[in-house]
């Protein structure tokens, strides 16, 4: 073992018990456990022959090996504790595996449970689907090394590291009977998402949410190096964990016997912790403030591939680092490396474990929980079967109402608060909103009407006077997109729902959760009909590129939608809604949507309003459409396009419209909106996709079309490069050019804007390049008098900041 | 004050002096430090009248207010008494401003210190300079609210929250006289990447690098709410800290006298300390093992806004959430408020600062140091200015080396990885290599030849065999992307240079830290001519989307490729090698360039070999090419061009050309392989762009163009969707279709695999549809059985593995 080991046990270890279990109990157990280790490495192995009951050949070994084993051990290992503690103390509880790779101790566990046969009869618990399940691990047509969607009892695949806790969190709000054992691997430990992750316990309320029990695992190692926390002194470690707020518990060796004791009496004891802290803050009396208990935890020292062989020519192997992955390499190639793994695999005793039909004997049958209390088939897991659809009032009252388009000002997402206030109110058990420390910057803080922000630390008399927060609130506020987006994830994965807002700039910090998350989404909808649909990710982008006058270049990059259109069409929708109504419209749909990410674009300062409800409901639903008031080509066909997707753009767009049909009364225009912006794509490769004849009839199929876009222009390309007419495409996005710039000033520098728009116009309709030559120079002098006013003034020419939508 | 000050200081406070400052000398410090004050509130507030000379009006207040107030007195605070130890102890020292919006605190010290007129010489420090330095901040056609890069002494923008301690610990690797202190925000200090960067101390060595001086500012309040760190308990906060490995001096307060003191006897004390760190590791025996110190750091606890009003129409202003931005909003509407702004700005004495001229009087220009010592003109934060190019080997003496094309198989990344070893040797003070535990695993390894792995932490016996672990390492791997690329972007931003490789799927997870680094080169690249250029940051993206056998679908994510191309075509470069002879010449241009962001896509596996040495650099060099050994149109229009990027696709294509040329004699294929992705844009749009001839020349005007490519198709479709033959690109690519699979059937998949590639051809060129109607069954088939092949044995078939070019 690691010389690392704690000097002594931590002060928090006293009354513990130190032999809880009985010689019988122990002895039982830990058969569990090695039966565990037996699957675990036979998966890794074994194409054939599972239960050695022949002498291991090459023929029984599998072709490529793939798979981990490091951390195997020490995860179902402590999976059999647990399981000892949901029997004795009637546990609801659903485990996280956190370290990457460590499937093969949940498989393994769900196998012995009997979840795997009920959920793949195929893989039955004999030895006839003992060697199914061995073979199709980690293999061509199988299944992976990870906790994947495949993997009955996981909401959680451990691919990319650094989520397990947050995930974790997000299981636990509002599950109040619900522990979630979270098992986090010392290299996960190391990622920033992971770090930051240990304050959740912030943001856990006692009285309505459940527990989550972290364990780390200190194996010790990542795939070649030492791992950070299980190098750093004991006496530091604990300082660590203490200071984030939790209270740590050490369970340190390697001899199976004396850990077993240990590991089942701290568990005993943290559990019963877990209980003690509950019943104090729910049976406080009323009124009683709810402080932040410091939660147990365990931290569990094992080697690394605990119960594999000591060394290998020569070179340790339990508790190193090449224990990581396949620890013997090469058995199919040397004779001496297949002895032992026979050797390694022979001293888990299968035939004590297993009986003549391949099924574990029954005295180990009788171990783990039965029905929905067995950990692998927590109904948590698949959280879709217990979600219930919200409760939710008719959007269409908190409609913004005026006589004509283009009039008023308004934040959109200032409504959009008001209906999320009232979705807030009306279920608040299972609705949750997140936000970086933006909900009020983002225009939302009148959901603090309905629910203030959580807020476990400690509070001063000065937040009385507008800080809303509450011990019991249901905003989410940490600045941390990716604890956030962790917790939101592990809230839907287990049946409920939520929404968060971000900056547009800096969601690309969670890029690769989304990637993550729509990865699990779409094998869970496409492929696993056992996975009930769970609520979207609704995602509101807002603080736009457009609006950062005062943030500058670092806040400007709409190259979110970028990433989200790598992903599968069946489980990505990106919305621009142009104004208030629209927004709540789709805000609406996504909130009653599964199995979805929805991206919704809309900026949160005040924009101009255009469509009353009814008419918004209609464009909404169409996702794309004609703007009559802003058209003149009725019943012909025009002469420029005029299309647009984005709030911003939108309004530039009208403007130039308004520009030319003052200079250029003859010139046809059709103004076209597009709020879902996979209505481009073709329809065979988007559900949403118009069909050709569609789409032709909208932009034509050869006038020009001048397209404004929120974002990068190359994303409209990338979705109409099939199109009839898409070499007449024109379209105008973000280039990265801005700095502080007035909203009119920026658009000017990436040419999103109504006079650059006019000029594209002019440049492209060959009747206007005559007959508009001296409107292009009034245009050019507009802009160039907007830029110097604004470098005066510090703000854009009242024309432009007042301007409306002329009454046609 | 806050009641969250800490009930007793901590322990490691004793031997401070308590009354370090004479009274002669806080009182001109504090006439600084109100100073910069002014000055900090001047630039949020006035476009004239900068000095108060009349009485504050109206018109002399912006007409849009914006900038950030609240970290910025404990920021002057802190610079005021750096400068004073700067001076008593000769110190090298520069500073990073890691609280957003931070700059005025930068700004006013950078002004007050004569570097602002030197750089800005309009900025002149007198009454008309002054005005316009107001004037210009946060203003359009000005400079922002972050320490952008037009801010002298810094390397950190601070935009984005979390890299503030990443980029100092990067800044002081191998600067063994340089202290960095980093003020660290208390709202960045929730994120991910920041949480984990304290880990940071356990990867430098007192000996050869510089020292880092956290100072934690807690000053409690993020846009809109409490921090964590500053609302934990004080044994909780100190406990963290001291659990991270260091060691916690607390400066809490609010009374300016007060605060001089501790400060000054704390700071003086803490530098003290990393003086005599180092001594005693720099002057240890040879031999002496360096252990790892634990370095002082500060926090520094003072109310948001400090200094500003008590309060406002009966809300707490200094020391609340309410001080974040500008404290009071309405002053041009508001004349009570008008006349608070005016009283809070006379409160710092303006008139006893500044004499008439408007320049600071003589006793206060004495006291920040001079020259290179000013902390704003640290040569480090111009770190182009100190860069020394790195001695290079020559890369040609690692070619590999083989008769015929396609014949021979060998890992490129092996190849790359000797000569990276022989680049760190002979550059054993500025060059470091950087990877996330995945240095080997990604078939680096040699490079530990040169030099070990950065490890502070416990050794173990175990770790001689093969542990590669070296307190003088200069490898650094720790499993958090976000940290290696903070490290990696301050060292290069401080005038080194570095290699990071990094799983492709992963590096998604430092998307947004790839666009901030890339917004800062761009700003400084083209509009800051006194801004030298620096080494580009390499990022060698490897474990690719084609390779993923044993990791599965959540290791698939070649979509960084889009992220990069959203940035300016001025500062990214992307390159495709084909095999390890290309990977070494492109290596070699990208360490030897400046001011790019350089993306090298290269898999570890081992691949089939094609252009010797001297081919491969006139490959490279052109960045595109015809492959002559793969091609049959000599002299004539090729029937079919099969172009590819990426190893990968490069190997299928050739296969498929194998499969059609014996199927299909007659046909006439053209072969062009792509290295430098952005040969493909137009060149009007990117510097790198092949001109319409020819590009036309080599892609045709009107055959097919079967594209097989390495990340997802579309990308190629960005880049070439002006060009001529555009309708005739055919692209293939990752279409998110994977899971467990052998490299054949992931590509069949996803059609990027030699038979759909045949068929593509077959499909697309009419003169094949009927002749080759039974080739394209036989395809068809080929497909079947490999898919059926690889479930049975889990591998892919032999001749497909053993596969090798056809000798012409």
């Amino acid at each position: 073992m690691s010389t690392m080991t704690a000097p002594a046990p931590s002060s928090s270890s006293k009354n513990v018990e130190t032999t809880p279990l009985t010689a019988e109990e122990a002895r039982k157990m830990n058969a569990y456990w090695r039966a565990c280790n037996y699957l675990c490495a036979g998966m890794i192995y074994l194409r054939d022959n599972p239960l050695l009951r022949e002498p291991l050949k090459v023929e029984h070994i599998k072709n490529r090996l793939l798979g981990h084993w490091g951390s195997d051990p020490g995860q179902t290992f402590t999976w059999v504790h647990l399981n000892r503690l949901i029997k004795k103390y009637d546990l609801e509880l659903m485990y996280i595996a956190g370290p990457g790779h460590g499937a093969p101790a949940t498989l393994s566990n769900s196998y012995l449970e009997g979840v795997y046969s009920e959920v793949y009869p195929a893989m039955s618990q004999d030895i006839t689907g003992m060697q199914k399940f061995f073979k199709q691990f980690s293999f061509p047509g199988g299944i992976g090394s990870h906790c994947t969607p495949e993997t009955p009892g996981s909401i959680h695949e451990g691919g990319e590291l650094g989520y397990s806790i947050s995930h974790a969190f997000g299981a636990a709000f509002d599950n109040p009977n619900l522990i979630v054992a979270c098992m986090v691997g010392d290299g996960e430990a190391e990622t920033g998402p992971l770090a930051t992750s240990w304050h959740s316990n912030k943001f856990l309320n006692p009285i309505y949410d459940g527990a989550v029990l972290p364990i780390l695992h200190l194996n010790g190692y990542k795939i070649a190096n030492p791992t950070i926390l299980a190098r750093i002194s004991p006496e530091e470690l604990e300082s660590l964990l203490k200071g984030y707020g939790w209270t740590p518990y050490f369970v340190e060796g390697s001899d199976p016997d004396t850990m077993h004791q240990k590991m089942a009496g701290i568990l005993e004891h943290v559990i019963l912790d877990i209980r003690a802290i509950q019943q104090k803050a729910r049976s406080a009396a009323p009124g009683t403030p709810t402080e932040r208990p410091r939660w147990p935890m365990i931290v569990l020292r094992t080697p690394k591939g605990w119960t594999d062989p000591t060394e290998i020519d020569g070179h340790k192997l339990e508790g190193s680092w090449r224990s990581h992955q396949v620890p013997i390499t090469d058995p199919l190639t040397n004779p001496a490396h297949l002895a032992l793994v026979e050797a390694w695999l022979r001293s888990y005793k299968p035939e004590e474990l297993f009986d003549e039909s391949g099924a574990l004997i029954p005295e180990l049958q009788e171990l783990p929980p039965k029905g929905t209390s067995r950990i692998s088939g927590s109904p948590h897991a698949n959280g879709g079967a217990l979600r219930k659809p919200l409760h939710m009032p008719d959007f269409r009252d908190y409609a913004e109402t005026f006589e004509l388009p283009g009039q008023l000002e308004v934040s959109s997402t200032e409504r959009l608060g008001a209906f999320l206030r009232d979705v807030m109110r009306a279920n608040m058990t299972n609705f949750r909103v997140f936000g970086p420390d933006e909900t009020a910057s983002n225009k939302l803080q009148v959901i603090y009407e309905a629910s203030g922000k959580t807020w476990m630390n400690a509070m001063l008399p000065e937040d009385a006077d507008g800080g809303d927060l509450s011990t019991s609130g249901r905003v989410m506020e940490m600045l941390s997109e990716h604890t956030l987006e962790g917790w939101f994830e592990g809230y839907v994965l287990t049946g409920r729902h939520g929404f968060f807002s971000s900056y547009e700039a800096f969601v690309h910090i969670i890029d690769s959760m989304f990637n993550q998350h729509a990865k699990w989404l779409e094998k869970s909808k496409l492929e696993l009909r056992w996975r009930a649909p769970v609520s979207s990710i609704n995602l509101l982008i807002t603080s736009l590129v457009w609006r950062q006058d005062h943030n500058g270049f670092t806040h400007q990059d709409p190259g979110f939608l970028d990433i989200v259109t790598n992903k599968s069409p069946e489980i990505t929708r990106i919305y621009l809604p142009p104004d208030a109504n629209c927004l709540l419209s789709v805000a609406d749909h996504c909130l009653r949507s599964v199995d979805y990410v929805n991206v919704i674009v809309a900026d949160k300062a005040a924009h101009l309003q255009y469509l009353n409800m009814d008419d918004a409901v209609r464009h909404c639903t169409k996702g794309i459409g004609i703007w009559d008031f802003a058209s003149n080509d009725t019943g012909q066909e025009p002469d420029v396009v005029m299309a647009c997707a984005g709030d911003i753009p939108t309004s530039e767009s009208l403007a130039a419209v308004a520009i030319l049909r003052e200079k250029c009364p003859s010139l046809k225009i059709r103004f076209i909106n597009v709020v879902d912006l996979f209505r481009l794509m073709p329809e065979r490769e988007h559900p949403h996709g118009l069909s050709e004849r569609e789409f032709d009839s909208l932009f034509t199929v050869d006038k020009p079309v001048i397209f404004n876009f929120h974002a990068y222009a190359s994303l409209i390309h990338k979705l109409t490069y099939k199109r009839t007419n898409h070499d007449n495409f024109h379209v105008r996005g973000y280039k990265e050019k801005g700095n502080i710039n007035t909203p009119l000033e920026l658009a000017i520098l990436n040419q999103v804007d109504r006079f650059n728009l006019a000029i594209d116009v002019i440049d492209r309709v060959p009747s206007l390049q005559v007959t508009a030559a001296h409107t292009k120079e009034w245009l050019k002098d507009q802009i160039t008098d907007s830029i110097s006013y604004s470098h005066d003034n510090g703000i854009d020419r009242p024309e432009i900041r007042n301007w409306k939508w002329p009454i046609a």
